[in-house]
């Protein structure tokens, strides 16, 4: 069976529950609280050296970590993965854009918020992050006007991958209702068969 | 033939050049001054909504931009992408990780010195940066303690996104003499046949 380290309201390990979820992976999830340093004790940092969540590891005990990385584990030989050479690199082309000009903006604003309490000490950087997440959210909004989807026409993991974090960029602050594209395409991914959602799952310490 | 639009100066442009060389593949790159704002014109958003290099334009006229999606595309099949899902997904884990966890503070740091001339008000942010860049290279230098290349045995577009900026870190002041498997393993890519260098290159407008 499959460990997953992780905290079900990191957006980088609900990626990984969404997709163990669709495909019906049995796993084991076991709960990482970063605040009180659990992902830079020794044990861990032997998992991913970087010290960061989300970490899969295999039946043969061999660690991935990196969440999009994970995803292309688990979605191979599924319909979460497109077969052409072309199509395969715009499903990654997606996920480079949402870890470099999404996540660090949404994410990050969101962690200052509701993990930090959003201290007075970074409320400026806070600030600064509004242009940017913004522009992810606009790139998004235009390339889904005339798509269901990121890549071809089906449910691929460049999908999930920018879903954990926009369906929560609320609690980053930015306003989604600017963006309708954007919330026609959540509702899609809402509606899929075996969707999991963050709350589904009990608050843990 | 494809067309590169890209400076050769910009390690996320430098990592397509290099393997196009390594694979000697036939191409016409078409040089994109960002400083004078081409990567913001209607035409390149066109091919990039993202505003960002490098970005590969197919014979069929289809764009593909994130350099690290465009590697896996010209890598498809080659010896450059191991076959094994894990090995794989072990190539992702560690492009990921380079353009989250070490692009940002490296690249960033070079940029700021290098092309803006080190400006009063950025003086703070490359101070910022130094931690998380030597943390980064730091897990590198650890990684390649015992291996040769970052995943298996052999030479991947792993150790080609990791190469790109990690060989010009010092220009943002990191220091690399502190790092020797890291010094060892950048031996082995400068000695591969074929290998092209930022220098192999003429300045250009």
């Amino acid at each position: 069976m499959y460990d997953v380290y992780g905290d079900i309201n990191s957006g980088n390990c609900y990626k990984v529950k969404l997709l163990l979820g669709l495909l019906d992976i049995e796993h084991r999830w076991i709960h990482v609280n970063i605040l009180q340093g659990e992902s830079r004790t020794p044990s861990f940092l032997k998992l991913n050296p970087n010290g960061k969540i989300p970490v899969q590891v295999t039946p043969e005990r061999r660690a991935l970590f990196e969440s999009n990385a994970i995803l292309h584990y688990l979605a191979a030989g599924t319909t979460f993965l497109p077969t052409t050479d072309f199509e395969s690199a715009e499903v990654l082309q997606w996920q480079f854009f949402e870890q470099y000009s999404h996540e660090p903006y949404i994410a990050t604003s969101r962690y200052i918020i509701r993990y930090l309490n959003s201290p007075a000490d970074r409320l400026g950087e806070l600030e600064a992050k509004r242009a940017g997440g913004n522009a992810a959210l606009k790139v998004m909004d235009e390339h889904l006007q005339e798509r269901d989807y990121f890549v071809g026409d089906t449910y691929s993991v460049a999908d999930i991958s920018l879903y954990a974090y926009t369906h929560v960029a609320e609690e980053g602050g930015f306003l989604l209702s600017q963006y309708p594209n954007i919330r026609a395409w959540m509702k899609r991914i809402v509606e899929h068969p075996r969707h999991v959602t963050m709350s589904d799952f009990p608050p843990q310490s």
